[in-house]
């Protein structure tokens, strides 16, 4: 009665019955709002990249999702299309700015505006806004022990991190490697460790 | 050249040639410090838990190790033995602890005092100052991306990550996944968002 493709456990209705390709040579497409009409569209040129679910408590996702989706677009490569008075910043003292609709409250995009953090230049976006499909798709599972931060019952995590396995999205606790490797040498660039 | 068991790259001396396993029944040993003599000695009760190698800068590690080895014990179970006039906290406003040798330089055990730090009860001991062997050996690595931060070159990390592997030291950029969950289960007590 609980299930969503293989298995009761509900990752994201974008992943619940597998994680569906996305094309090499995706030309870009356009993100829209959940309002009935009126709706905030934003465009992007080109793929996106480092796709995939978090645990985090921050970002937007679809009601009943345990996980949101997210990927990453450079800024250059994002504007904002329709009915832009509708945007509206959630959290000014956030390091992400997540611009969210004022309609439906969906978040149509976060930046980054600090250019000291190790991820300034690059746009978060939630493809499942995606009018067509064709953004490169989920690869990896980010911040998974973060959904216990929003009541998820700590003794079920076992099937979570083994589900996310099943769907080939590997579980990190923070983000994947090669990001953290990023976040790392940014930091050490910084203090002096390592060469500017 | 640069062999050290099946590897260039170094570790730490402990499982540089391999991990050696514990006894699960240890009922426990004496930490030394490295003086030549009026060394300091602390009485550990019991096994240790956690034990892991970590790539954070914080923890003492032998010369030339890229890892520090580090594990836990109830802080019920670790007396300070002899010479403990030579002990001093290394960072008073760090979360842990750390207690020094004037003499040698290497800290004998870290302790929390913050009731609220998730891990308070626990002590933090390098089991290679073990003056018998038998201590649970190491089960993963922690942190592993901090190593950039001390100035590893970033390009070697897959180099480190096969190792670790290799070793079945499983690599994480945090603690390992239910240490993670422990925490965010003792954050969410604490928010409310799972009861206390």
């Amino acid at each position: 009665m609980f299930g969503f493709g293989k298995s009761k456990v509900k990752i994201h209705p974008e992943v619940d019955g597998g994680v569906h390709k996305g094309s090499a040579n995706y030309a870009g497409g356009t993100l829209s709002c959940k309002c009935p009409d009126h709706k905030v569209t934003v465009n992007i040129k080109g793929n996106c990249a480092y796709n995939h679910v978090c645990g985090c408590s921050k970002c937007w996702k679809p009601e009943g999702a345990l996980f949101s989706q997210v990927a990453v677009v450079g800024r250059d490569n994002l504007t904002v299309g329709e009915n832009g008075n509708k945007l509206q910043i959630v959290d000014e003292s956030a390091p992400i700015q997540r611009y969210a609709c004022r309609g439906c409250g969906v978040h149509m995009y976060g930046r980054i505006e600090n250019t000291d953090h190790p991820f300034h230049g690059f746009d978060f976006i939630h493809t499942e806004l995606s009018t067509t499909p064709g953004f490169e798709e989920p690869k990896f599972a980010a911040f998974v022990s973060s959904i216990i931060e929003g009541g998820f019952n700590p003794d079920d995590m076992d099937g979570v991190r083994e589900r996310l396995k099943q769907l080939g999205l590997e579980p990190y606790d923070v983000l994947a490697p090669g990001l953290m490797d990023a976040i790392a040498t940014h930091a050490a660039k910084k203090s002096g460790a390592l060469p500017a």
